[in-house]
């Protein structure tokens, strides 16, 4: 019986408070799908009382409903000397309407006198009866004990007292933070193990990597009896950040043999991480343990000969259980199968080790070699198998355009696009402005189009993403452009490459277009069938 | 007294091995020097055997004197079935001259049979005739058991042999390697404690991060008995990386009582990680313990108040014990209070109560509104708060700026730009092209402004990242530019928002030269006062 670890993500608010970290709510939306897709148990999303734009985003998951993780809204206990439902932030943790409520409350003796400045049995008080609260609320209750183990090593028995306090008011779970991050791993294990001693009841940990220590901290937490784990997917936080689920995860399920999410979700670890990488608009370290680019990447020369005899001789574990690839970074031999996987979810019925799918499996090769990614560009991916299979016809072709853009401006505008295009043999030129050069190309692109293609008027842009990639150079580095585009119906994204951000956007747009034209006359077709 | 624990950085021989890394001779005699005034024990520089271009390094070197550390060339045990005055590579890593050598072996057996394909006999052979050979020629020899752990778990009676003839034949320190990063706290401290008790010799370690648990490992290590511990100072290395020297050394120096650099180097920590990185040409992570410009970072309403009160209730130790700065970040939900201590840090004499604070914070809420954001521009911040005050004159106007970018491209360069600006009354006029507009506008602008302010030439810009903020609206949405500048010395951030993502980026160029010329003239200004 493999014990069961609960995985508590964070990354929608204690990651929120990371340093250039800020999500829309349609950030939010995309983020929790991603989660409860991968399984985690709980997604903490936000903290109602003290970010009135939380209150949206709850608004708008009452209509979601998710099928692994149950949502979970953060708060604090009740300020000092009112009653419960005198708080205003606590009613408004209430009216968030989720299933669970994670409480955090104090227990360092030094946080309740000198920074909320009351006494230690109101602090208790504050604690019990806000649990209590929820409780008859028919919540269920996460009671997150800040500064647990620097209040432990203070004055141990006040430290207790404050736990004693939220598991005789009910609460569901007990988490000890290491809130500034500060604990070793010798000590949190022998805390751990002290409470989960004296609890009879469900105890998390709560790390922070201010030592480096936050991934072994909550293991070794776990080895001392903690079942429930909080951390952020890729480990952004406050300050160092949070525990970093997407290494503890593995870690735990994979080689010490503890449940975490559901087993066939383990292969989703890289590209879940990608995902969020992607909403969050960061770049995911490359040296991230098990997800990273480079986590199975070999260079040195005797890594690489002993990888090719023995794939355990340099990897702790076969890459492909998270997800990811290896990769040799001399000689670039990979990815093959991850690419064939793809092209047969377009073309079920091509053969692997055709001269097709070689060709397919270079051009996605180069393309990557140039700063292509194709997560969350799927048709930009499929434009590219239909082309090298010679089964595309372009539904265009641009013969130029021109944009300027100038300062002061002498319109509203502050750039022009004019373009010209050609559909079977015939010419059609038109300019557009716009509040920029992306926006007065895409005007102007779709101005000239709907000529030939009057379905176009229904498509717009719902997404247009920036990502510097090699930003050592400035503005001369490469950019990578993701644009989202929608008809109403349908959903599709594209992605352009350049050292160019108009020829990126540029690509791009083009993509979008072309996709659309082509699920058009597929659906045409189909008619006639 | 306190023990002393021997800092071995190998930052330019296992860092080199990792993706996107790569030194020239020059990089390399900077990292020697910054390592060394740092002071730590000793310098693993590179692998004659394997690297022919390190040869040159260590010629480069035997002119080169230092105060702290001791250099150190890295190699294998001589090849199977020849002696040792027959292997090329032992040749090699002779003649680098270096006092001390690092050689490294095999510890498991399957490694022995199925990698390198010989005996076990020979093996233990190869490790002690090796050894044998380094110390008869003087060396101080530091034996790296590669892959001890894995071999340990395996086959614990081998792994243990291959210690003991590296320590017969006058091994100065025994160092048990992580090699594939693999290995899990409890059983690191369970190991090295065997080894420690078994060997009255010196005992390192080596650890890697696959499982991100490198530092933790390291620190067990040394509370099991190891005095020697092997890393890279940023962490950098083969796949996932190696141990972070720069989390390391303030762990066991500050929180651990050990000595590991001279105490007055302690406050050097971050300015080694920051020069490392820039002459490594990474992007420092700013959530790296103690040394990233995040980790003493606060966000979080509730954090910022508790630092205001206390400094300890959200932070682990002091920031300046390591040279790096607590900093008050501005959310989009930052209170006024924020606000006041950012302005503070500008303007010290400022009553938060005047009416220039006043104004101040209503332009700072204003321009949050339009989608400003200043964590990570602390710049354009400097920059408007002295613009409130009426304390700034622009160093420059411009007159106008056209840009033009066309497609198919006319040369090889994507766009062109114009730019006429005014300097005290004086017009000047100039135009460059780019790969891109932003890119040709960035050239444009230094150029034209080195006519009045050579200073300029220093400047480069080192990250541009773009996010657009109200992405349902897509190409017509708002985008924030973040710009990162350098000269070398400093580091500065500026922040542009428009519709327009030039009209963006010129704002956020605008305020980066804006900055550096301010900041020279106070430089100026404080030699006449």
């Amino acid at each position: 019986m493999r014990v069961k670890i609960d995985i508590f993500d964070s990354t929608l608010r204690d990651g929120a408070q990371a340093e250039g970290i800020s999500f829309s709510v349609e950030d939010k939306l995309k983020i929790v799908a991603a989660l409860d897709n991968l399984g985690v148990t709980y997604i903490e999303a936000g903290n109602p009382g003290s970010n009135p734009k939380d209150m949206e985003f709850f608004g708008r998951m009452r209509d979601v409903s998710l099928r692994n993780a149950k949502l979970v809204a953060f708060g604090s206990t009740r300020r000092r000397d009112i009653t419960v439902d005198q708080d205003k932030n606590v009613l408004a943790l209430l009216s968030a309407e989720t299933p669970v409520v994670a409480i955090f409350g104090k227990s360092w003796d030094f946080h309740v006198t000198e920074i909320i400045r009351t006494t230690l049995e109101e602090n208790l008080r504050m604690i019990g009866e806000t649990v209590a609260f929820f409780k008859q609320r028919g919540k269920e209750v996460i009671y997150d004990a800040e500064h647990f183990f620097d209040g432990y090593k203070n004055n141990p028995e006040y430290a207790l007292r404050t736990l004693q306090a939220a598991f005789d008011a009910g609460a569901d779970c007990l988490v000890l933070c290491d809130t500034n991050g500060g604990c070793f791993p010798a000590e949190v294990s022998e805390i751990v193990r002290v409470v989960t001693d004296k609890f009879k009841t469900k105890i998390g940990i709560h790390t922070h990597n201010d030592c480096g220590l936050a991934v072994a901290n909550s293991i070794l937490a776990v080895e001392a009896g903690a079942t429930h784990v909080q951390g952020t997917y890729l480990g952004f936080g406050e300050r160092c950040g949070n525990a970093n689920l997407s290494t503890i995860i593995p870690n735990l399920q994979l080689k010490k043999g503890y449940w975490c999410i559901p087993e066939d979700q383990m292969k989703n670890l890289t590209y879940t991480a990608r995902k969020i990488a992607e909403i969050a608009n960061i770049s995911l370290n490359k040296r991230e343990p098990y997800v990273g680019n480079s986590a199975f990447a070999h260079k040195g020369g005797m890594h690489i000969d002993g990888v090719t005899k023995a794939t355990s001789s340099f990897e702790h574990i076969d890459p492909s259980l998270v997800g990811n690839k290896r990769r040799f970074l001399m000689s670039e031999v990979a990815g093959r199968k991850t690419i064939v996987e793809k092209i047969k979810e377009i073309i079920p019925q091509i053969d692997k080790d055709s001269p097709e799918a070689e060709k397919i499996i270079q051009r996605i090769k180069e393309m990557e070699h140039e700063g292509y990614q194709f997560e969350g560009a799927e048709s930009t991916f499929e434009l590219i198998v239909r082309k090298q299979l010679g089964k595309y016809k372009p539904f265009f072709e641009l013969e130029n355009f021109k944009l300027v853009t100038e300062q002061p401006k002498l319109t509203g505008s502050s750039a022009a696009a004019l373009i010209k295009v050609n559909v079977d043999g015939k010419s059609e030129i038109t300019a557009a402005e716009g509040n920029g050069p992306v926006h007065a190309l895409d005007r102007a692109l779709r101005k000239v189009l709907e000529v030939f293609y009057p379905e176009l008027s229904r498509v717009h842009l719902t997404d247009f993403k920036v990502r510097v990639i090699d930003s050592n150079r400035a503005t001369a580095a490469k950019v990578r452009v993701l644009i989202e585009s929608t008809d109403g119906e349908s959903v599709w994204t594209t992605v352009g490459v350049s050292t160019d951000i108009i020829e990126a956007s540029w690509i791009a747009l083009v993509d979008s277009i072309e996709y659309k034209l082509l699920k058009e006359l597929e659906k045409k077709m189909k008619v006639y069938l």
